[in-house]
């Protein structure tokens, strides 16, 4: 099996999720086209990028379909990761209950403050960011979740990466630059309200 | 011009994004296609929901397709939100510089504990949760992001239905039920991580 297109990875995703709703124990494509707008090509191109049997008879299986995909993708390994600035934000992270239940493992957290890291109270390990490097490599953390104001967001971005972090998901209204094989998901709060405002009522 | 259905909504908003960083003046619905999965007839029955000349002779112009769904949505008018929850996520969020450019204008934080209301500092009045529907009401308020724990997300979610509000961000790990004129959208870190997690090396 190859590498699995970046289109591909982005649909299969969308696609588990969907799959965890759908009520369903059996789907059909024209089912998934329906709610998705993919074409049942596409969706049939992406469903053969996946190891075992799928077969699209009488539709696909939800459980092994979706087992399929987490298997494809390794989104059962767990995976650790560390928080990057710890103001609002990045402190609420760090308490944050979601993270276990799917294999994601927060196990760091940095600040420029010296200070803040001696005060702040938190189940999660704290450092002054100049231990970023080291830390990173030490404990072989692989993701970041990216807390700091825009104007410093890039600097973090490339310490990040300079330690060997693989993926980041960006809070800061910036846009960051980094290598080929490191990827970062922008979370913009705004796109979730243009979501809301485009279903407000016309005048 | 009727209704616009809500996979349409949902395509088009992701539109105006690829829109805005594709670099071009013009794109064809096969660029769509070949970035989107979807397939040509989807992107031309949805272009077809907007309103104004937007031939596909040679591809759209890029100016003019952005404009036209950000007017058929609704995207440019100005917008009144608060937030609910002024824990370190919900304070973080008073504070957050990215909204104004979008035309949306917090104008109201609310939280439970009344000492927090007051010793909070804020460039947004704050008010106690009690006076949740009087000051949502009074100002016509019509988006929220619910900053609120998992545990009181849904009683948060049913005041704020009941004051008027008509679109939720929620940022609890927690499904909210809600009437069908309500939006909820959720926004899951976690998934931003499993979209990382995804694209890393496979062992």
């Amino acid at each position: 099996m190859g590498v699995i297109p970046e289109p591909t990875i982005e649909r299969l995703l969308l696609l588990t999720r969907f799959l965890e709703n759908c009520g369903k124990t059996v789907v059909t494509s024209s089912e998934i086209e329906a709610r998705t707008g993919w074409s049942s090509n596409t969706i049939r191109k992406d469903i053969s990028c996946l190891s075992g049997e799928l077969s699209s008879g009488n539709g696909y299986a939800v459980d092994s379909l979706k087992a399929a995909i987490e298997s494809s993708l390794g989104l059962k390994e767990p995976r650790k990761c560390c928080v990057v600035g710890l103001g609002r934000l990045g402190s609420a992270y760090l308490n944050f209950p979601g993270f276990e239940a799917d294999g994601f493992n927060i196990i760091a957290g940095f600040d420029s403050s010296v200070n803040r890291v001696e005060i702040l109270q938190s189940p999660v390990t704290l450092y002054p960011a100049f231990k970023m490097g080291e830390v990173i490599t030490r404990f072989k953390i692989e993701l970041a979740l990216l807390c700091v104001p825009a104007a410093t967001a890039q600097i973090a971005a490339d310490k990040l990466v300079a330690a060997g972090i693989k993926g980041i998901v960006n809070f800061a209204p910036a846009s960051l630059h980094v290598p080929a094989n490191v990827t970062v998901r922008n979370v913009y709060v705004v796109d979730e309200l243009r979501a809301l405002s485009a279903r407000l009522p016309k005048e």
